[in-house]
């Protein structure tokens, strides 16, 4: 494929490790990654890349190990405005207490536009390329995604009540629709139908949303089996499971995207696993919200493709990969009581390939592969608490700090190098986030 | 009890925040922590302390949470050199076909005073200022630790059979008898004794113990319950449950640190409030060992003292305090189905003044408190991942990234300032774990 003589190109990374996780490629050491116009070109022994190629710019990425770029597959970014706002609380007192009640005194669309900047700033810095959003203005995040330069998929928040972002269910599929306009100019941008939880959508919407999806042919993602109670009410409200409700409805299959998933019957994975429905694991806001454990190991055992997602800022309370995959890592052993559960490449698997198939972008991002987006985290693996470097998926899972991440790109494009963020000005960030919190205390203390 | 007219005293400490984590003190909004030889004078608002102190040093802490040093009450130090050598992998098999074996072949004294450094330089990193170590070479890191200056508990390697530190447990009690000797010139080191666990340890040894601690006094930190299957096999073996076992020898009580503990009866808990004994949780290698989970909730409901700890880097594989907290906190929500179990502040308790006193330190450390060492942790919280701050507990359990720890001290000497180790050579430092990891691949590959 490639000429005898060298190939000019954009870019070249010279790795100490590489992890392409495609499916069945192990950790290489000393590879060189060409990148040209956006695109990875392909990836040599370094010394036979350097021969191959002739390239603009060199990363002398000498310590580092280098990964597809990560991939959050659940998230509420606007949300970040909120961190630690309401701790220690279950679910359900979280949300009709404190979070709702919080959310609807303050999110306004210029709200959640500077969260969802805090939000992928942190997220950036933190080797994350591509996530997923779901929350009350999507049509006010489209900018400031694009300025940013994350690849995303918007999830439009349906719900049955009035919300900040719509009056009802069907007002919800409206705007959707017109945010299909909104995003067509923006190539790194997608849609997903949010529909938020079986319990805040009645059968009419239900069906009214597969009538939509049939339409516009978006994936949809939404809250599914998050909780015990939410299982028991509704099979009390319905007779059936909420996710044989959802099946029967039309909605299970390959775009479905069912968010937490704590709660499994034989028969709900059986249906799962038939549909080829993803389901999108959220360990830390699920500890932290005792909404229950996802049986990941079972669930990869039956083949049935798992992502990986911090869930918002108020439930974790940060939006950090590394940390997360760790959290993933450690308690599907723990919960399955099987050391050998979800082992380290398992666990980089699910916060890079699997989180971009299951958001229906796995021919773009998520490996490391000629023709894919040059979506791509550097992290240097020279620091304390990484040294030494047995294997390297050992040191990204269970030891690295998301600090040690110095360079992220996004379709080849530089967002993260040597640990600093480009093209954003961080202290002006830092001095919006401050702005925003002053204007929230004064309100919540009148 | 302070003089009218101002005092002079070495140091002032500007907190933007400061938690003392004194048994009844909430967090504290722009206070000035004085410090004169090594001691803690007191603290004040800020602006009465600029009246009442005249310090040689200020540091302008005016974006941080200060805290007490954390302790990491139960770690491996030296196996810092061994992190990631083998993951994934159930306790025994761990230990039998891959950790012992290392052990045996590599960790000779100055392999595990190397090992050593390296963790202490990755502990002062992110906060730690004691911990509590049980490692093969006790008398061969005691110059390390006092040179490095952190606070520390050593416990000597006790176990029945030939290890590289002792021929015997006989042999263990002998030496750890010289050992007193040995660390008598370094006040910030004290020393324990460190039975493996029950199922290495005979009835005629722990006699031997138990005699052994009346003559010299010092405390007892042992793993124990740590898997089921060690609780079963002791039952079958000595017909009741280990901790009864060491219950009868005569070794539990104040001085007594049970490490672990995911086992645990109604009649086992009541056997350790009764004693007073202290319990050492670890839950990211009780997960990644999948050793069980300790009923954290249950234990702290009862008024048992619980304490925090990474464990070694290989059962981890950080020694991040930090990290451990939040899993910790997540943890005791996820296993009790308790949203509100172990809130951000009890989960800084347990790694700060419960670790103090959990090693017999509770007098000298684990408290911002007059009178006590100035063992003092500063965390920069002005940071994408932990802004806005709406509480600076929640920010420092579950959303701070440890490298966020700007300031350090031990007994009033700094360790860390601006995120910079003091007095120890970094990179040399990296160089000999390179070294030392060529030493290891040239070996284990040979």
């Amino acid at each position: 494929m490639l000429p005898e003589a060298a190939q000019q190109v954009d870019l070249l990374l010279e790795c100490r490790w590489l992890l392409p996780m495609t499916d069945d490629q192990p950790s290489l050491e000393w590879q060189g990654v060409a990148i040209d116009k956006g695109l990875i070109v392909g990836y040599w022994p370094l010394e036979e890349a350097r021969q191959r190629v002739m390239p603009d710019r060199v990363h002398a990425l000498h310590q580092h190990a280098v990964i597809p770029g990560l991939v959050n597959a659940h998230n509420h970014a606007g949300m970040s405005l909120l961190r630690g706002y309401a701790d220690d609380l279950p679910l359900m007192s979280w949300l009709n207490d404190h979070i709702w009640p919080a959310e609807a005194r303050f999110m306004r669309g210029d709200f959640v536009a500077d969260g969802t900047r805090l939000a992928m700033a942190e997220m950036i810095r933190s080797g994350t390329t591509t996530f997923s959003d779901m929350y009350l203005a999507p049509e006010d995040v489209v900018d400031s995604i694009a300025e940013f330069g994350m690849r995303a998929q918007l999830c439009t928040p349906l719900i049955d009540f009035d919300i900040p972002w719509s009056r009802n269910f069907t007002h919800g599929l409206e705007k959707t629709r017109a945010l299909t306009d909104q995003i067509r100019p923006f190539p790194a941008l997608s849609l997903a139908f949010g529909p938020h939880a079986p319990y805040t959508v009645s059968d009419e919407s239900l069906t009214l949303l597969a009538r939509a999806q049939q339409a516009l042919g978006l994936p949809i993602q939404m809250h599914v089996h998050e909780t015990a109670d939410e299982v028991n009410q509704g099979v009390t409200a319905a007779g059936i499971r909420p996710i044989e409700r959802l099946h029967r409805a039309g909605l299970l299959g390959p775009g479905f995207q069912a968010v937490h998933m704590t709660q499994l019957t034989e028969s709900d994975m059986a249906l799962v696993k038939s549909t080829g429905t993803s389901v999108i694991h959220c360990p830390q806001s699920n500890l932290k919200l005792a909404s229950g454990m996802c049986p990941v190991k079972v669930l990869l055992d039956q083949g049935i493709p798992v992502a990986l997602g911090t869930d918002g800022a108020c439930s974790n309370n940060d939006l950090d990969m590394f940390d997360e995959m760790k959290t993933a890592a450690l308690l599907a052993k723990g919960h399955s009581g099987n050391a050998q559960a979800l082992p380290a490449m398992d666990a980089l698997a699910m916060a890079t390939r699997e989180g971009a198939r299951a958001l229906g972008l796995g021919d773009i991002t998520g490996q490391i592969k000629t023709g894919y987006a040059a979506d791509i985290t550097a992290v240097d693996l020279q620091a304390l608490n990484t040294v030494p470097v047995h294997h390297p998926e050992s040191a990204l899972v269970y030891a690295v700090n998301s600090r040690q991440v110095s360079h992220v790109m996004v379709a080849g494009k530089l967002l993260l190098e040597h640990g600093q963020l480009t093209g954003i000005d961080e202290k002006a960030l830092l001095d919006t986030v401050a702005q925003r919190l002053s204007e929230m205390t004064t309100e919540y203390t009148q």
